[in-house]
């Protein structure tokens, strides 16, 4: 590998600790340099941990712990030191600074997690389980990645491939004995098993969607006539003053985002314009905004002002409905604090509530909460991203292929080349096959010193 | 020491890693409840490293590395752990909820370094520079904090105050002799002695102002006529654009900061609004606030445009020297490049620079430069807070009283008192004497998880 890398690990800011990570060859020998404790580094035993100080010639920089990691017994699998100085900006940047004029290179974002991956350390489900502990917000996410890290996607995968390697083996071998009009094989046996990986590629591509919202959060999309009360019922959500809340029709032009965490997971609240034919110009794009931004919604509240007349709003929930098929729609009948009529529920899924008083919103939390989780199921452990998304739907539709083809007399031969695809096309996912390429976007998006 | 505490010690934020510190009797006790690795880690030796996986009960939360410190050989001195886990939001929350849910407390702000303060592995001097470390932002400053982390200051008040109790008890014990008419002490040079621990005294509580202008910056403030050039200057010197720069005079209203660091000193500049009798309110306030901001600088650069001018901020440049007295000032004649006369400087400290194209700033920095650090001599590498220089003005006026009294030959036991009074003086900067009020002002500056 070429080149000893270093970065600051932790975030940037002011803190007790912060930890400046030092990886390859020379990582013993250029810390040696500048580090001054009761023995070198080079000859401690690996996972142990050195008191000393950090000289820049004859100028100590800072006090500091040194942790000794020797290859194969690291992070990245290379000679690994992780230095624990003070937090702060200026420290560390002075050490990264000396570490840097002492031989080693600032390193790139990801590269450790790379360099992790190149030395066999992970597979590429795992680095990627990395990158999402680190960026998630939830709770849910995070340990749904950390089962991931652990390995339970990796042995699923390479248990399947194996399984299919078997197969298309299988019909090889019987291609040998064609001549000899010998069939070795149980052909249902195989189409079963076949037709078996297939809906489980097809399952796991599916639960993408699910993931994001363990990834990003569910999105909940509040919609309605102006003054119908959604800024009220948005920072009574969110306990806290968010939007500009004002008597005045047409207030919230843009859209506003804010988040909570509901059940471990996040619920990103998106209060739009209220929705109404304006002459106003800037309103009309804040409600145009408000229709495509309702659009990306996993769950979209429509809340209509009951005290002002309770069935206004039957019309929006019917066109909100025609343009979002697939989102759940919830009409919130708001301001049931002054309503003094008799209630008539006529469209399913309705709640009373006041968004100014907060009767009704534990029932509406718990509806939330009840849809959030069940459209971020785990299946397996594995939070399914983009790329292997793409990649399991293409060993479906490939094993899909095959399992027709062998029920329909096509020759072993084709037949097994498809699966032999698939197998491949599940290597990519744990990066038994790789081109540099895919491993820049994976590791570009992480951040430096990772 | 009561309870086992637990912070997150580096910042907040998405990052490879995060540690959290664990410490306290029962340290190894919660973190072995929750860790999982090859061994436990209460019988584990010291200053070694270990791999695992926290869990909520069966639920894996994060795979972590455990360094293990052995009492009294930690930070704190107690018993302490620290994980490494992965950084971001969710999953040091998550370790932290559990660390707390099995007995461990949450720390307060500065709770290590007051305990390790406690149990005598830092004086104040070295817990209060471990404080100025974490948040220098200048080298300059974080550097001398490390010289005095190392104890510098430390050893230097044990030998002066050491030096002052001999003192005290020669002058007792001629007490003791006095009946006997006997001189045992030559006086003169005790008197010499008192005045030299005197100055040292007086000459370190005077370089809290220098020590100032390494913890918090050299600040300069930009004056003069609306329309000199003083924000495109500002942009200039910082090198981007900060200011709103337009034509119209008096676009500045409200003074603006920002900082550069010039030879390892944060540089502050205050751009404030140009200086002239202006019928707005709001510029008027604005003008206000410009001469109270100018009160704090270190140094004043007054802009004038010479092109219109090379003479019309000579009357201002009096009236700022006028209102600040030890303020290092400078005239800078702005927008030379446009100029087409002679020159004749009659002001000294003229500088001629164009903001616009660059011309002159050089000198003008390297003018900053040479003020700057002769404004932050490090007096023996020691970074005297505003605590430090009373207690040292106290201490020199103290021995300024002894020295007077000996000479004039007031009876040696009031002079020793005096003596006594401020060798407690001195043990206060270091902590040999504290009261729960100063440990709380201290500590509670310090970050949580220091």
């Amino acid at each position: 590998m070429p080149g000893t890398i270093v970065a600051l690990s932790t975030p940037p800011g002011v803190s007790g600790i912060a930890v400046i990570r030092i990886s390859g060859d020379d990582a013993f020998t250029i810390v040696d340099k500048v580090f001054s404790g009761k023995t070198k580094l080079s000859p401690a035993q690996s996972h142990t941990i050195h008191y000393g100080t950090i000289y820049d010639n004859e100028t100590p920089v800072d006090t500091v712990l040194a942790s000794v990691f020797h290859s194969p017994n690291s992070y990245t699998s290379e000679d690994t030191v992780e230095i624990s100085c003070h937090g702060g900006y200026a420290i560390t940047g002075e050490i990264i600074r000396v570490l840097i004029a002492n031989g080693a290179v600032a390193a790139e974002a990801g590269e450790f997690t790379k360099r992790a991956f190149l030395n066999g350390k992970l597979d590429l489900t795992q680095a990627e389980a990395v990158a999402d502990i680190i960026h998630s917000e939830s709770t849910a996410g995070a340990l749904t990645a950390v089962r991931q890290l652990l390995g339970g996607f990796k042995r699923r995968l390479s248990e399947l491939r194996s399984q299919l390697a078997d197969i298309a083996a299988l019909l090889e071998l019987e291609l040998d004995f064609a001549d000899e009009d010998i069939e070795i094989t149980n052909k249902s046996l195989i189409i079963k098993k076949i037709m078996e990986a297939e809906t489980y590629c097809r399952l796991l591509s599916e639960s993408y969607h699910s993931a994001e919202v363990l990834r990003n959060g569910y999105y909940i999309g509040l919609a309605g006539y102006p003054n119908s009360g959604k800024s009220t019922l948005f920072n009574s959500l969110l306990g806290k003053i968010r939007a500009i809340v004002s008597p005045k029709p047409g207030t919230t032009r843009d859209y506003i985002e804010d988040s909570l965490i509901i059940g471990g997971i996040v619920v990103r609240l998106i209060d739009t314009a209220g929705i109404r034919n304006s002459e106003d110009e800037i309103e009309v794009e804040g409600i145009k905004l408000a229709h495509s931004a309702l659009k990306q919604c996993n769950m979209i509240l429509i809340v209509n002002d009951c005290y002002s007349d309770i069935r206004q709003s039957d019309m929006l929930l019917m066109n909100i409905k025609d343009i979002n098929p697939d989102t759940k729609v919830i009409l919130l009948q708001n301001k049931i604090d002054k309503f003094e009529g008799t209630f008539e529920s006529i469209v399913p899924d309705e709640i009373y509530i006041s968004a100014k008083t907060g009767l009704g919103l534990d029932l509406l939390k718990e509806q939330i909460k009840t849809e959030a989780e069940s459209s971020s199921v785990r299946i397996n452990d594995v939070l399914v991203n983009q790329r292997q998304a793409r990649l399991l739907g293409n060993a479906a539709d490939l094993l899909h292929t095959a399992g027709d083809a062998l029920n329909q007399g096509v020759e072993n031969e084709l037949v097994s080349l498809d699966i032999r695809n698939a197998v491949d096309s599940l290597g990519e996912i744990s990066g038994e096959r790789f081109s540099e390429e895919v491993l820049n976007n994976i590791f570009g998006r992480f951040c430096i010193g990772k």
